[in-house]
């Protein structure tokens, strides 16, 4: 079937979403059944209003740049289309010619090509749409993976080998508040900063474990009674013995997808610096907050060479099942190799599958204090991320004390 | 004359301080006048707890991972000795022969080195006395940057490209608050993360200019007018139309020179944000904050390579002035080439001079808006620095619209 390819980006930016796109591209560009291949400014916005950008006409050259650039160089966009809306892309579809569709986000993306294709069907309008998996969340299900989250978990993973390294130097409490709203992925990343038994975060905690302010602060003063010091990760995401997470009692608006801001404010490290400086038995001690901020999905010059392998794999993959006929889904990754170099292959699983649920932390990756990961998560993750930087300690051999 | 000599590392962490120690270490080893070369943990508290390490039982191979390092490798801190301190220190020095006393830090440690030296002179103890320049906020008088400034810039530069593309793909205001209590360097190193015309930082604000809380949401709005986004650069130290800085008011904590916390909160930031949200003309446009944290002066894998090869000759350089009698004072950076890559060399200034006052951004180098920098200031900056990663931006030709 030959028509024109429309590809879009949704959703929060990866490090890598460039990659899928370019992977896109190329691939499309080798074979004649896509005609014009069509970027899609905003997301699904860009059809509705109908602007569309000709990717044929970008240099091999600037697209291997933009590949490597991190942020989602076609425009993102967080709508939620409804019916209206999808009536909408196809009039427009069938005026352009539109006959393929990607778009590259998360499960909040892929429930929105699900709810186009459905209406689709319903209207026997002939459209091939991939949903292209990304997110820093890690949290789509049938994925070995979200292509963006090893390269995020990279920059948490050096934040908190920084942090921890500046902790070390000026000693007391240190809370860095991690990205992840459902699901503890990324917050989890920050155990790779570890390399010898001392080293923070000496305590982690995930949206899976609520928690108790008390026993937070308990834990907190624990440690810091053993090491003079305590660098604690947090997801944004952590909830209170309500189970309600604490950041949303704090948090102000919502996106269309009726998700909670919890990024891109500091209140939630205040808030529990607060606690810990009220509450701690080692009153006075140094209590500091960061939150990690969107430099965890955008920082340039930071990223996993796996991921980019497999975001652009990805997209390239989709390209490949478009071309095997009538069929729709969402790229879905299985790791096939469990060692140090990991091999993935993709399969192909309905739009609906990967558009439902979100995927939590399995509890086998889960300490069972409920604030640390276990080995078998450091396992999974390790091969994703790649080596950190080394980190140089000195010997430090003391000398002895003159009487 | 034969002795002891004792290093320490003081005030806030930086990329490249440990390039500085390792510096001193391995010239000293090459010299039989420096007899046993010790660590003082936590800059001059290790000496008041007769706390030393022995640096001469440092391997080769790990001294150089250890320079690689970011933050303080034998600790440091924030306390101002007084004359009963000092006296402390001499009682300290005479018990282990110590005759070599090197300091890395900004002016606070100056200043601890210049009072320990007034007071070793009124008891005619012989010891010399040597700064080595070291803070992200290079504000160090009689210096052209100071190490750890370039590493936290490409940080920060770093940090502003991402933010922006990030923006630029879901548009709205954000605010990212950056390092430096007095003066603006670190903040207007945000610049650098411009390469095309529209790009942000839009608006810069430094310490140095006090804003007014009216004009500082009309400026956003023009640019929001403009550019449908807007990405601002705030120093966590701006003040306020009073003169006084916007954080302090919100801050709690004081460190023992007087410095009030600014840094380690995401106080400052919401505030703004806030501001902007309830006074802003285009009501409902999405606003963000971050705060760039600790990493700017912490993260591993990001660093200036000019940075820490300056970082490095200042620490030798200390060394082979104490080579050549009886003199103390701060060791200085000149540069004496001005392009691209650019040539330094070292002197040595009376410690008071440095000790004195800190070095605001000149007027030179701030846009008469008040919040922007000037080109000379990018001259100035761009070969500390050294290239950030390429950005790639598609060229986007748009299709024609149907009718």
């Amino acid at each position: 079937m030959k028509g024109n390819l429309v590809i879009g980006q949704a959703g929060g930016p990866t490090m890598v979403i460039n990659e899928s796109l370019v992977g896109v591209i190329k691939e499309a560009e080798k074979h004649e059944q896509f005609q014009g291949i069509y970027g899609s400014k905003h997301g699904i916005l860009g059809i509705l209003n109908e602007d569309f950008v000709n990717l044929r006409q970008e240099s091999e050259k600037n697209l291997e740049t933009v590949a490597k650039t991190p942020s989602s160089t076609l425009g993102t966009c967080r709508h939620k289309p409804d019916e209206a809306d999808c009536l909408k892309v196809f009039e427009v579809f069938e005026k352009y010619n539109v006959k393929y569709f990607f778009y590259i986000g998360g499960n909040d993306s892929a429930e929105t090509c699900h709810i186009i294709n459905e209406i689709a069907k319903k209207h026997q309008y002939e459209l091939r749409i991939f949903h292209i998996p990304k997110t820093i969340d890690n949290d789509l299900l049938e994925n070995d993976f979200c292509p963006g989250y090893p390269s995020a978990a990279r920059y948490v993973a050096s934040s908190f080998m920084g942090n921890d390294l500046d902790n070390q130097a000026l000693p007391g409490v240190k809370i860095d508040v991690v990205m992840g709203r459902h699901a503890g992925w990324l917050t989890a990343a920050s155990a790779l900063a570890r390399t010898n038994t001392t080293d923070g975060p000496h305590l982690i905690y995930l949206p899976e474990r609520p928690i108790k302010v008390k026993s937070f602060v308990k834990d907190i003063d624990d440690v810091y009674a053993k090491y003079g010091r305590c660098l604690v990760a947090v997801s944004e995401g952590v909830a209170g013995a309500s189970g309600k997470p604490l950041g949303e009692a704090i948090a102000k608006t919502k996106d269309s997808h009726g998700n909670v801001q919890l990024s891109g404010s500091g209140a939630l490290g205040d808030l529990l610096a607060g606690y810990v400086e009220k509450h701690s038995r080692h009153q006075g001690m140094r209590v500091r907050t960061d939150t990690l901020g969107y430099a965890q999905r955008s920082f340039p010059g930071i990223r996993s060479e796996v991921d980019a392998k497999v975001a652009r794999m990805v997209g390239k993959e989709a390209v490949r099942y478009a071309l095997k006929g009538d069929i729709d889904g969402s790229i879905t990754i299985s790791r096939i190799s469990a060692d140090k170099k990991p091999v993935f292959e993709t399969d192909l699983v309905r739009l609906k599958k990967v558009a439902k649920d979100t995927q939590d932390m399995p509890a086998k990756f889960i300490a069972k204090n409920g604030h640390d990961v276990t080995s078998a998560f450091l396992k999974y993750l390790e091969p994703l991320v790649g080596e950190l930087p080394a980190k140089g300690i000195l010997a430090q051999k003391k000398v002895k004390k003159l009487s």
